[in-house]
């Protein structure tokens, strides 16, 4: 129990901090989420990086959301193809989630996992906990980021598989 | 190790699901996110819910999203208020983030929690995990839902509070 006396609503605050870029980031390690390996294939290429940066949106019809940088290697390649597929993975992809993360060229990345195309092309991870096969139909540039709207037509869902958490800057496994 | 004899890239696909609103929301359910109880307050009344609808956008500014049903009891006071307080939750936050997700009236919601008013107006949760008091800088209608841009002004950071998470439907608690 905590030994703090309350003296009634308003009173207890805790001292906000300044927003800076590195309160910020702080902050956000806190905020778990999700580890997706994120692909693209087509006319301007492949590319793939890892984002916790994605969000369900509506079922109505079913709508994701991912955040790019648009300063970032993959920016280009997901910028031109109008596809992506978002692969959520689970313990057995730890490294190669630290391999999108990170500086690796695009052809290492690659070779490094068991990716498959799908027949709509969607550049499908093996065994990855869930594959959401997506068209982007809108953009929303907002600062560094742009914000993609992605319509989900394609499902490959492994439910069952073991399931990864990003948090405090490490990958945990979930326990279910 | 799998006896899964791979002949190949584009042999070893699994079968893709039809996408319905259903298999999305079933696929979206091992979809791992941190539980955030987000409230408003200002001249449109006093609102919250329980969302994992949450993602950061960019440091620059510090930019976080929200996604909220138009339908939603809360909706409207979300709507008018240009600001919110997503309160991100752990374990000692569990039941309050079910009543927040459930049919409950507002203020039978707000009594049960212990909530402050920040000096900025915003409603913040004591002794959530992180904290962050955000401006409402942009709308972008999708389907049936908004997505609430965010320009966070306030930041209360609670770090080595334990954390939960949201996935295939119950609430779990994160062991770091």
């Amino acid at each position: 129990m905590s030994a703090r006396i309350d003296m009634g609503i308003n009173s207890v605050m805790e001292t906000p901090q300044a927003v800076t870029k590195t309160s910020f980031r702080n902050a956000m390690s806190s905020f778990a989420g999700a580890v997706n390996i994120v692909t693209t294939d087509g006319a301007h290429g492949r590319a793939g990086f890892t984002a916790t940066a994605v969000c369900a949106v509506t079922d109505s019809p079913p709508t994701l959301l991912v955040c790019i940088n648009r300063e970032s290697s993959a920016a280009p390649a997901f910028l031109g193809n109008n596809t992506l597929c978002v692969n959520t993975v689970g313990p057995a992809h730890h490294e190669l989630a630290m391999l999108f993360g990170g500086k690796t060229s695009t052809e290492e990345r690659f070779a490094a996992g068991d990716f498959v195309s799908s027949a709509a092309g969607y550049l499908v991870l093996t065994e990855a906990v869930v594959s959401f096969g997506c068209l982007i139909t809108k953009r929303q540039r907002m600062g560094t980021h742009d914000v993609m709207f992605c319509e989900v037509t394609e499902i490959v869902d492994r439910f069952g598989s073991q399931v990864s958490v990003w948090c405090r800057r490490k990958l945990h496994e979930l326990t279910l």
